[in-house]
């Protein structure tokens, strides 16, 4: 099973590549077949490359996509629970989706082998920079 | 299926119940069959009766509980993601665990199917009070 603290390199970095636009290498964390529901209630992407197709189109959309951890992750076993908030366009149409909660499933080489975000569509506020 | 608001006063009542040490009031909101892990990665209470003993046990043990909400819960569906603290003891030997994040499944009659909760011991620091 990976370490706590591998699980945690992988967090670090899904946030790192997220925020920098880098749709490769976040997808590169996740296992070859894993799934990723966001927001949960939406289409399961399952696998590598239907998952960097929803940063690659969110990124088309937006622009510019900020990730942003609220609090320390709880990592047990081979999970974490994540509180996060998430900065969406630039300038005056920046958004923010204030409350993210990110339940992460992860494999023996600390590859991510599920995600599912709670946030909605209504809690999005404008938060021009 | 159960409304978001259905749900919601789910939540606040399993808070309160909670926070005013009501073991049996707050046991009533799960299902009969449902099943409870606080914290992910200790052994799964499965019914309202196993469900009550885990509440009354830790009301023994620390005298008085407190549950808060950090931030509102994200309802979706069936589910909720919530993200709070908890105090738990009285006094000087008041202990706080910051960084809670429950997921929960609801039946359709809104009561708690199953809960399952993510923090960690290392987490909890000193509060007195």
């Amino acid at each position: 099973m990976a370490t706590p603290d591998e699980i945690r390199a992988t967090i670090d970095r899904y946030i790192e590549a997220f925020t920098a636009g880098d749709a490769e290498g976040w997808a590169a964390l996740f296992s070859e077949d894993a799934t990723q529901e966001d927001p949960v209630g939406t289409p399961v992407n399952t696998g590598r490359a239907a998952i960097q197709g929803f940063l690659d189109n969110n990124l088309a959309l937006f622009g510019s996509l900020q990730l942003h951890l609220k609090q320390e992750p709880v990592i047990i076993g081979h999970e974490a629970a994540l509180s996060l908030y998430a900065l969406a366009g630039t300038g005056a149409d920046r958004a923010r989706m204030p409350d993210i909660i990110d339940h992460m499933t992860f494999g023996d080489d600390a590859s991510i082998t599920s995600l599912r975000a709670f946030w909605t569509m209504d809690s999005i506020t404008p938060d021009p920079e």
